[in-house]
């Protein structure tokens, strides 16, 4: 929960008064969001969401993601769609940093993920996939094996402060992974982070997601790998595999997963498990004093982990 | 910053059930704000303020604050006033904390204080302070003389690590002040701490005055020394005697400030610098690990008292 860059009152304006929004009547620095510094930006046309990206975000990697955006909300996935200024530009500066406007999604994240949820989430996973095939950019997932490595290496020498033996079990569990790792399945857009405080829903009806900045080009089972860990378990870490089953069959309805696919979840739940075990582990043992954020507990993803390396193949998803 | 409680979903929709209000299409965390919880609610039928009291606010007090403004909203000032639920009540529980719902203000917050500011904001404060009269609650201001000599205990063993000297210029100030304090100003509810963040402004005209949780009953130019210093000073603490005249002048033409009250006004102001120095010293000395909200610089309002203490009198303010 942040704001990390404020904005000064002629600053704002303009800024606003590039796009064709109408006249500022609001700006409130939201409290969700880890990476970014969000505004509800509120003028007298509507409500908009004003992102500054921070360090964490590379620039360079904006058009890919403020692209995909306009890319997806016109072909229906209920995301948000980026506001173009009168110069046809959707990304430009405040307070020396890129900023942009998108569109407000109503909606609020689910606390307690519902099964119902979870049927919604791998609906609209997969017709997030579908619309993503003709998207044009690429971006490589820099959050996958390559990536894994350097994260293994810079918390190897304190893993153990957070528990004993860690160390050693995330070296094994990468050589295996790096070792096994598919490279054939179907490939495209992935969100990568779609966790439930990315995802908004009125009524148990799915109405938006959000926060597209971990966006690649990876294998599509690898997004559905993602979400069982993030939406299929429960607090105490338990499996649910009625959660699973919704998530995966509602999935499946709208985008036919191969053979391959399923044969190589549990490794793609492994590895998923392990890249947020992973950045969770550093941002604990890499805490900033008098950091507004509190980091993530990594313990939780080493017990999703080992559950998904105990499995004895996908029929453990509840997989019909 | 910060957002102290989570809302569960069943819990959110059972407390708005409770208001007439329509139904939620939103929630979002809102990252102003040290003392307590605020969440943007929005429903079908526009946007509220949803506050949870957290520990540094005495229930016991609710009555008072949320009494007050709907007191003064009825009477056009313009600050929040609290929706009843369908039971008459203002007050109510989530999360097993006290809780309310407001009306919600447009405008923002200046971050840069023009002159013109100032002007609205003494202008604002003069009508709120009329427009209290005839509020029949009463509230002792817990931090003035009796407040201050807790914490000038409490700080007074680590003060010369913030600065050298700064225990014993602390202590000298503390014994002044007590003994000259000023005991029959008019008095009457008061804000007491209307700093920029808890102005709105659209266009330059003020739109709204929030968060009344330090309000209480005191010497109404204890309320304008305050504002003084929260408003006249630049960011390199030099006074700004411009930004002052305008404050003064406007407040004076709403309601008319006796020579008793204009000649108290140095110490006033030297009692407010005080009070926000040792609740600034005393959060600085005691920072919490892993909290979500930076401590202010308590430096700050030692300037302001020397400044105070220097001055021959309430001509250095341009009072006209």
């Amino acid at each position: 929960m942040a704001v990390y860059t404020e904005i000064g009152d002629d600053e704002l304006r303009d800024f606003v008064a590039q796009y064709d929004i109408g006249a500022v009547t609001g700006l409130k620095g939201i409290a969700e969001g880890v990476e970014n510094t969000n505004y509800l930006l509120q003028t007298d046309r509507g409500s908009y969401i004003l992102t500054i990206y921070e360090k964490r975000v590379d620039p360079k990697d904006l058009p890919f993601f403020l692209g995909l955006l306009d890319h997806l909300s016109t072909r229906g996935v209920p995301c948000p769609s980026t506001i173009h200024g009168r110069d046809g530009k959707a990304l430009r500066q405040i307070a020396g940093k890129p900023a942009a406007v998108q569109t407000f999604l109503q909606g609020i994240w689910p606390k307690r993920p519902t099964a119902v949820h979870c049927g919604e989430v791998g609906a609209a996973l997969a017709r997030m996939h579908l619309a993503g095939r003709d998207y044009p950019n690429t971006r490589p997932n820099a959050l996958s094996i390559d990536g894994w490595a350097v994260l293994v290496d810079a918390t190897a020498a304190r893993a153990d402060h957070v528990a004993a033996g860690l160390g050693a079990e995330i070296a094994r569990e990468f050589e295996y992974l790096s070792e096994h790792w598919p490279a054939d399945l179907p490939v495209g857009v992935i969100h990568a982070d779609l966790f439930p405080d990315n995802v908004f829903f009125m009524d148990d009806k799915l109405t938006g997601l959000i926060d597209f900045y971990f966006a690649c080009t990876d294998a599509l089972a690898y997004d559905l790998a993602i979400c069982l860990n993030a939406w299929c378990f429960e607090r105490s870490t338990e499996f649910n595999i009625t959660k699973a089953r919704r998530l995966l069959s509602a999935y499946r309805q709208v985008r036919p997963v191969g053979d391959d696919e399923l044969a190589a979840l549990p490794l793609l739940a492994r590895g998923s498990a392990l890249r947020f075990l992973l950045t969770r582990l550093y941002d604990w043992l890499n805490q900033v004093d008098g950091a507004m954020v509190k980091p993530k507990d990594p313990m939780e993803y080493l017990h999703k982990m080992r559950f998904h390396r105990r499995i004895d193949g996908p029929g453990a998803y509840g997989l019909e």
